[in-house]
Formats: structure tokens, C-alpha cells, sequence
């Protein structure tokens, strides 16, 4: 059996998330069944970085899966081209060592939010990106990114619902860039809570209108009280872009 | 009655084309339906500049349409876009003059092309760009370009099932942009055949893979027959962008 590591890319919107859930179309369940055909039968387990929600998009999600198959390494994005879905792509396949893990041997993550101000709704950026048509406050918002970055308990900032225990992380770098009538969110982390992200966007884009005070982020982490952050963004805007590994 | 001119955008992924066709799902017949259900059940005739095919979209597609509402011209925009389809939006809404006419009084129009040349294919873009995994000689499509500016009968650069007879036209600029991984071929011109832009980038991506080479061309257009010319790339490329109007 040989260990591969794969870069995938896929479009969230036709996938009740990435995780497999019974009679429902999941990124896991599309991947296991190709592989399941590539293996005649055989059923192979992957493992992911971690999930992502319904229409939440991937340009670099990281599985790994252990095959017996003969296909040389080269072979492996072409082959798995061929055998997954229009809305999942391959992009890069090595052979790796059986220790690593796609999901424990991550060393950070990168996640990008996309939104677009422009006062009528884009039909051709309706599942790729939230339409947010209010002025923004961009020094407003990375002043309240700079108090964010670092190393925090982000319980007011992850979903109640986390069953996580340990809820601190460290920011390594938020972002946030304009291009013409979009604004795109990159942030940087060791790892991310449920909805953390979605939630972070939200408050930013309240400091952003001026609904709140950047000197606010202090108090809302101090509180570890989730009602205390702003809103989780829709999941549209939202794409798993790098996940980080040692060498 | 008063004549409203309205600028829409869509995303030519869910349509079977722009025009009315029997039991198919097309942008005239949802704008056609959205305002009949809008005037109380009264028909109303939607004409565009053009129509555009199955899977291409438009950012600035122009229609005018004949109303008796006494909706304030500055409302329109808003009442469109709550009673379209998610895959079509109003852009821009204005009361024109009995004389302006989408089709006849437009003076020019402007497509663009997009195409990704990654090896591997991108599911975020595989309704919204042409995947084209070749390297391309932007120079020679440059070239290419060059021959076909400016006004020709372009019989070999259309499909031929075109009806129109004269198929003089003038081509006032081809840009070809690179953005990374990206190419975006920019088109305006007085009028476009059927096919006609489609036709004209698969030429010059021949010209581009060194297939062909760009000196053919003026052969091509002097032939007058559509089998001298490269093949007609795929409709997911194509965005019909501007359309233009004296004053």
C-alpha cells in the first residue's frame, strides 16, 4: 500500500458539504465512490484537512488515501481527473510517507472570503461570492483584523455548537484586499473552528460599516460568549484555499 | 405607454439560448413571464440587441419593452430584480424615447472571451471559462488579430447556417490580456455574425499553437467560406459585454 497526498479544488455549490452524510451528495461520498470504481469494488477510505460546509469551495483542500493500485505518481492527477465529477478536480498527487496525515500533519490552513459591493445583485457570481452593496470602511477593518491576529480564544468567535474543547488558535495573517468592486478576505491560521472564519468576516464587515468599533474585538474576545461577535457570513464567499504542511 | 431600455446580465449556464423556444427555459421567455406576472397578466414583448446561445452569458445584454406601470424610472431596477430569476439581474433601467429600439438602434457591441491554460481543469470555472491546457503564442495571435481589425466579409468566420445576406462587417479592436493563468479576448465591432466571435478566437488560438500561421488570414477572409477557418470554441467562454448606443 502507498500513502497519496492530493490537492484537490471544488465547487461547494452542488455538495451538502465535504463530509459524507447518508443519501445526501457530499464532496466525501462523490471521492470514495470514484476511488471505490478505481479499485474494483474495493472500498477506500479518504481523509480530508478537515470539512468544509455546504457551498463552501475548495481551490486547495488536502486528502490522502492508501492504494495498491500500479499507477505511477505522474499518472495520478489524470487518472483521477478522469473518475471524479465536473465540480471536483485533482490539481496536484505525490506518494508521501505512511506518517503523514492529512489532517494531523497540517501546520496551517489559508481561507479566502470573497463579496462584491456593487448595489445590484452579479447572477454570475451568485454561489462564488457574497453580495454585501454597502460602503466599507477598509482601514476600519484592518484595524480590527490587527487585534484578531495572533494567538487567542476564539470562543466568542466560532460557532456554539463547536464540540472542540480547546478554542485557542493563532492568526498568522488577515488580509484584506481590494480589487475593483470586490473585496477578498485572505486569512492565516493554525487552524480554524467551526464557522470561525464566516464569523470573523461578519464582525469585520460590521466594523466596516461603522455598526461597530474596532476597539470593540478586545472586549468580544474577552467575553468568550459567541452572541457578543457579529454575524456568520454566508457560505458562498467562502473557499478553503491552502492547507500548510512541514517541507 | 412609455419605451423602458434595460441593461441585464446573466448567466447563460441555465438557458437554452436567449431567444423563445417551445418547452425550453430561455432569458426571454423567464424576462417575458416575470413581466407578464408583473402587468397583471398582460403580455409583454421583450427585444434584445441580439440573441445569444445555449451557455453564453452577458453582462451587458440591452432590451427594451412597453409599459403602462407608473413605476418611477429610478424603481424599475429594483422591481426587475425582485421578480427575475436568481440567473438574471437588471442592471441599469431608463426611460428612452419610442424611437429607441434594442436591436436597430444599437451602433456596436463588445464580447470578450475568457480561457484558462492550467494543466488541470478548475470546477469554479467550468461554466464561466473555455479550458484550454496549451501554451499560446500571444504575439502571433496578435498578428493574427491584426488582419482580421477593420472591415471585411467575414462568410469564413461565421457558422454557415447564417441567414443574413451581407456579411460585411468591422471589427474596431481585438485586445488579447493575459491576467495569470487567464486569457481574455476582447472584441467590439459594429455587428456580429452568428458564431462570429467563437469562430474568429479558435482561429487564433490555432494561430496561437502555431497550427496555423497568422499571414493565412488574409487568405481565409479572401475564401469566403467558413471550412478555411478554425473551429468554433466552446460557448462557456463567451460574455457578450457592452452593447453601445449613439449618445
Amino acid at each position: 500500500m502507498v500513502r497519496m497526498k492530493c490537492v484537490i479544488s471544488y465547487d461547494g455549490s452542488g455538495f451538502a458539504g465535504y463530509q459524507i452524510q447518508p443519501a445526501k451528495r457530499t464532496v466525501q461520498s462523490e471521492i470514495e465512490s470514484a476511488l471505490k470504481v478505481l479499485h474494483k469494488g474495493e472500498a477506500v477510505k479518504v481523509t480530508a484537512s478537515g470539512r468544509t460546509d455546504a457551498g463552501v469551495h475548495a481551490r486547495g483542500q488536502v486528502i490522502h488515501f492508501d492504494t495498491s493500485l500500479p499507477i505511477p505518481e505522474t499518472k495520478w492527477v489524470q487518472v483521477l481527473n478522469s473518475i471524479f465529477p465536473e465540480d471536483i478536480a485533482a490539481i496536484q498527487v505525490e506518494a508521501v510517507d505512511d506518517a503523514f496525515h492529512a489532517r494531523f500533519s497540517a501546520t496551517g490552513k489559508e481561507y479566502r472570503y470573497r463579496l462584491y459591493t456593487t448595489p445590484h445583485r452579479d447572477p454570475l457570481k451568485r454561489f462564488y461570492a457574497y453580495h454585501f452593496p454597502y460602503s466599507l470602511n477598509i482601514e476600519a477593518m484592518e484595524e480590527a483584523a490587527r487585534y484578531l491576529t495572533g494567538t487567542h480564544d476564539f470562543t466568542s468567535f466560532c460557532s456554539a455548537k463547536t464540540e472542540v474543547k480547546d478554542k485557542v488558535r493563532t492568526i498568522r495573517k488577515i488580509a484584506i484586499v481590494q480589487e475593483g468592486e470586490e473585496i477578498v478576505f485572505q486569512l492565516v491560521g493554525n487552524g480554524f473552528l467551526y464557522n470561525m472564519v464566516r464569523i470573523i468576516v461578519g464582525t469585520l464587515l460590521e466594523c466596516g460599516t461603522g455598526k461597530r468599533s474596532p476597539e470593540e474585538i478586545p472586549e468580544i474576545l474577552e467575553a468568550k460568549d459567541r452572541s457578543k461577535a457579529g454575524k456568520t457570513v454566508p457560505p458562498e464567499g467562502l473557499y478553503l484555499w491552502n492547507v500548510f504542511y512541514d517541507n
